[in-house]
């Protein structure tokens, strides 16, 4: 009797540690471990690495980092779908590219279009309106479009175990960014609920805006012209820009991620972590790094070993990908 | 014996309502009620104005409505000594406008070189160095520069009751942002310290930075080119840029704002508030507005009473303007 109740004691407090653990979704292994041991450091009071709460400043990549960016990135899906819409009120489409190749599923004649027909696709689908008429439609879209492969919406193809580190970071006391090469305003209408990353601690690349008063109402206006591109050394750019101090934590996935990584962990003193997202997972998710259109990661793998940047291998490392997965 | 221990005991608890007045520096009237009674309508739970924490967020301008503008912006001020202090190196100057202007005290000439001149004086002042070495020059000139008028340092010049507004929102969930015409790190080495205000809620002027290796070490070089401008119909877009949502209350002083004032009290459904710091007293600060060449307030003291915003009449309102003034 007393044996059995010791037994489920035993058992209940295993229950409960599993439970508690903030990583849950991570296997035990190098780059877990790598985390928790770099939490602990800067977190021990009277230790050699404390950092203080107001300089715990994390940054984290976006697109293949916290969210799903195959077989192209979400914002390019949104844009495709938006040609669509807008088609019917624009006959002359028809015929014309890039928006002949869009409306056709032409990827190819797409691509052949190059920069300059993706600049043209980007200013008919996100200027033209004022902010919060933009911020309307992304939500709007988000609700109902679903990913080719999971047939879910893109919210739900998020990296819970990406979020663990979210979550786990802040109850550290962490200040938590995202440092993304994606529209600025592609990403606050949901990184809140999604991440529990307000607006406000959202850096990406933006078009111009100009004030206006419309009807007695003042408003900002979108306009077809690039303001910044927070990708490469435009990210280092964009974390001073918006946070004005460095980062001790980096978070990111792909080549576009390589001066965000060495910003945040190759100057400055005290301990630095930064940790890249590997996809190596094609049946619970992808598998592609160096010779991808998408998410390449070359330089940035290198530069991980000199570095000692944690690499996290999708399949070794995490339980589960998406949190729909068992 | 028991009447004195009752008129004490009713003084020490005036004096605790006193001390616990978290708007100690602000006379009884209708400015200082005004944020009274619209902090207690936003946080009043079940009220039919309450306002969730993470979209109580508060707008400064700087110069003019937390710390002093006159009789030259602060920046300015800077400008000038650094000009001197670089001027040994730099023997062309003594010469060449609009340096020599600045080295013979030439207020006049140097106000003749027009916009040009202070780009060119912005240029080598704020451009040619890093961003850490900026933020250390800016350090080391705020420790030893005095204000004219008054022999202290401009950090000193902040105004008492303004910071009890900063403390005041703080301590009821408010997120307060700086959105300054000024550089925007010109105010984040110090903004912390002194107003509470960490680096990334700082929104400002800036020029544009590049990021290099240098030695084997990631640096941002601060290059002579204007990137954004903090001022007027700038201030709603880069509220946009580095907030992302509307604020609910804004506080300025100048024409300035006025568009940052339109921004958060015109659109949006839900209490907005409005305040404007007018400088009415010439003995303990300054008095300017309608005809002043710094921090001109002209339009905006007339959309101030279309608009119903709170006018701080300096002079009537405030107990004291400094911290060291009784």
């Amino acid at each position: 009797m007393l044996g059995a109740l010791l037994a489920a004691a035993a058992l209940g407090s295993k229950a409960a540690q599993a439970q508690s653990d903030p990583l849950a979704s991570w296997n035990d292994g190098a780059a877990k471990q790598s985390i928790v041991s770099f939490v602990a450091r800067v977190t021990t009071q009277g230790g050699p690495d404390f950092v203080p709460q107001d300089q715990r400043i994390a940054v984290f990549d976006n697109d293949g980092t916290l969210w799903i960016e195959q077989p192209m990135y979400v914002q390019l899906a949104f844009i495709l779908d938006r040609v669509r819409v807008l088609a019917p009120q624009n006959p002359a489409w028809k015929t014309k590219q890039p928006y002949k190749a869009v409306l056709d599923g032409d990827m190819k004649a797409l691509a052949a279009s190059g920069e300059k027909g993706l600049v043209e696709l980007m200013a008919v689908t996100h200027a033209g309106m004022t902010s919060d008429e933009f911020s309307r439609i992304v939500t709007d879209w988000l609700a109902t479009a679903r990913h080719p492969k999971f047939n879910k919406p893109y919210t739900e193809l998020v990296y819970q175990p990406m979020l663990e580190v979210l979550a786990y970071l802040r109850a550290n006391s962490f200040k938590t960014f995202i440092v993304s090469g994606g529209g600025i305003e592609f990403m606050r209408p949901w990184s809140e609920r999604i991440y529990g990353i307000p607006p406000e601690q959202v850096v990406g690349s933006s078009i111009k805006t100009r004030f206006e008063m419309r009807d007695g109402r003042p408003v900002l206006m979108r306009l077809a012209q690039i303001n910044f591109i927070d990708d490469k050394t435009g990210k280092p750019v964009g974390i001073n820009q918006h946070i004005g101090r460095r980062p001790i934590a980096a978070f990111g996935n792909s080549d576009g991620d390589l001066e965000m990584l060495q910003w945040t962990t190759m100057s400055g003193s005290g301990p630095r972590f930064g940790l890249i997202v590997h996809h190596t997972d094609a049946e619970r998710e992808y598998a592609y790094d160096r010779q991808s259109h998408v998410g390449k990661l070359d330089k940035a793998l290198d530069a991980a070993a000199v570095n000692k940047w944690t690499v996290a291998d999708m399949k070794k490392d995490w339980k589960r990908v998406f949190a729909f997965q068992s």
